[in-house]
């Protein structure tokens, strides 16, 4: 069972399925005027015994900040659930909290509260965040408009590949590109520059952490809309376009690689004036998604989180 | 290193200790006219494979809600961290949501988000829950006054000696007394009933998670005071009377125990007019924690949240 199949079958049906929960269709609840995100990462999963305990403490708070902004909100404040494993000693956590206070200054979050425990075999790290509408919108998944158009944020696929060369060593490619693909998936950098920009002229968003095929069809399926994006369109680092012409089965990382924690959205024509934003395509009136200039030998099935 | 070792080494002396953390000295963290709370639960530390995942559901929910009232205040919203292991199948997922909903509807609360992750061994479960101020003052740990009167809600010491007749099931006093406090282990029963009454009389208050012993040393500490108890005076259910009867070396259970999730708190003379209410001592001027009627055999170092 993957996180859609378990939203479906024991959330969005429920009578406890409030208002608050915006019906389990956004990455984000809304409660109180403050918007919430909750993410988890387990040792052996999303983080590895041998990875930096500073540059996990940083993942851990950026997936989450990564969720807040891509609704166009600034998070000011979280809550830290730390159950640690037993591979987890007084050195890892020293270095650990150093990477926490780090990005808590770096984006200016107050951290409120936790918990901490003991598990009896992997470590379980958990950050619950959230910011203030202070009078604002948040820019929902589910409102896309059709015939607006779509953008992403920064560069696509960097962290799935990042992925592939960590696991695939021999990769012939120089090591710059390596080492830079490597770096997108261990240490993501959200779009903070860019939260006031969504705010005003998105009219859906969400980070790409799913994949891009996988979050578009969030977008599609909560919006009652369909899609059409061109693969040439697609922004690739230079060291993803020359990972793909070494290898070109893996344009489907583009398409399906999960982690980015870049922001897809939708809004009027000529929003890809600003720096660092690129049109992908546009949203259609039919429920599918037309993925134009790609192999149709390759499976578009989109990353998902098996739970 | 336990929890409070962790607080004082990683957390009060930082800068980014703000005043919303209320200085990590208090249960919960205060932001945006909210109180939070944060608690997780480990599999193979704070559950077992073989316990009822409804029970356990409840369990989580109910814990969290214990800090959230011993404020005086009622939670209204949580998000569910869900980190489930290899032990966990669709049976036990159906039976767990089953609790978590039952709970939901039982104390009012709005699910609003979460996440759902797999491990590679056991199961860890996270509750972030909160409740608004609405004008209304919470009730901080570190707000006790010099003679004011210590208060305790229902029985102490319950569910530290069901853990124990789970533990040694050849204990001999009858079935009756064993699956009472068994229960009260297995089944939190945070006294919502009393939340306005806290928030009206208590200077200061703590749910009693860690052990009556533990939690009054951290009223003791945070508000700069001493304070006395009389051991004859801590209410015991029938069922712990004739289970330290058997056996007088558990009486340290009645002080050192966790998990009972009943309320400590101090405030003026009287507030034991209150049913399900009784006074145990009072706060005092010296820094020291007078434990009177007690066996000085039996050591009195507090039941310790290792992490």
């Amino acid at each position: 069972m993957n996180e859609f199949d378990f939203i479906n079958k024991y959330l969005s049906s429920k009578k406890t399925s409030s208002k608050f929960s915006l019906k389990y269709k956004d990455d984000v609840g809304y409660a109180n005027n403050n918007i919430f995100s909750t993410d988890t990462i387990c040792e052996g999963v999303h983080f590895h015994r041998d990875d930096e305990p500073f540059l996990v403490a940083k993942k851990l708070i950026r997936v989450n900040v990564s969720d807040i902004i891509a609704k166009g909100i600034n998070p000011k404040f979280c809550l830290l659930n730390l159950s640690l494993g037993k591979n987890v000693d007084d050195v890892w956590i020293n270095n650990f909290m150093k990477g926490i206070d780090s990005d808590l200054n770096f984006f200016k979050l107050n951290l409120i509260g936790g918990d901490t425990t003991k598990t009896l075999h992997n470590s379980v790290l958990s950050l619950t965040i959230f910011g203030d509408l202070k009078g604002k919108k948040f820019i929902k998944r589910s409102s896309a408009k059709k015939n607006h158009f779509l953008y992403v944020t920064g560069t696509i696929g960097d962290s799935a590949l990042g992925l592939y060369c960590r696991k695939n060593p021999n990769i012939k490619i120089p090591k710059k590109h390596t080492d830079y693909l490597k770096n997108r998936y261990l240490l993501p950098e959200p779009r903070t520059e860019l939260t006031n920009f969504i705010n005003k002229n998105a009219s859906s968003s969400t980070d790409i952490s799913d994949g891009l095929y996988s979050d578009l069809k969030n977008i599609c399926t909560t919006s009652n809309l369909g899609a059409e994006i061109y693969f040439a369109k697609i922004p690739l680092s230079i060291a993803a376009q020359r990972i793909i012409k070494e290898n070109s089965q893996l344009k489907e990382k583009i398409i399906n690689g999960g982690d980015d924690y870049e922001i897809l959205f939708t809004g009027p024509n000529g929003l890809d004036k600003k720096k660092n934003v690129t049109k992908i395509g546009k949203m259609t009136g039919d429920n599918k998604i037309n993925l134009i200039d790609f192999d149709d030998s390759i499976s578009l099935e989109g990353y998902k989180h098996e739970i």
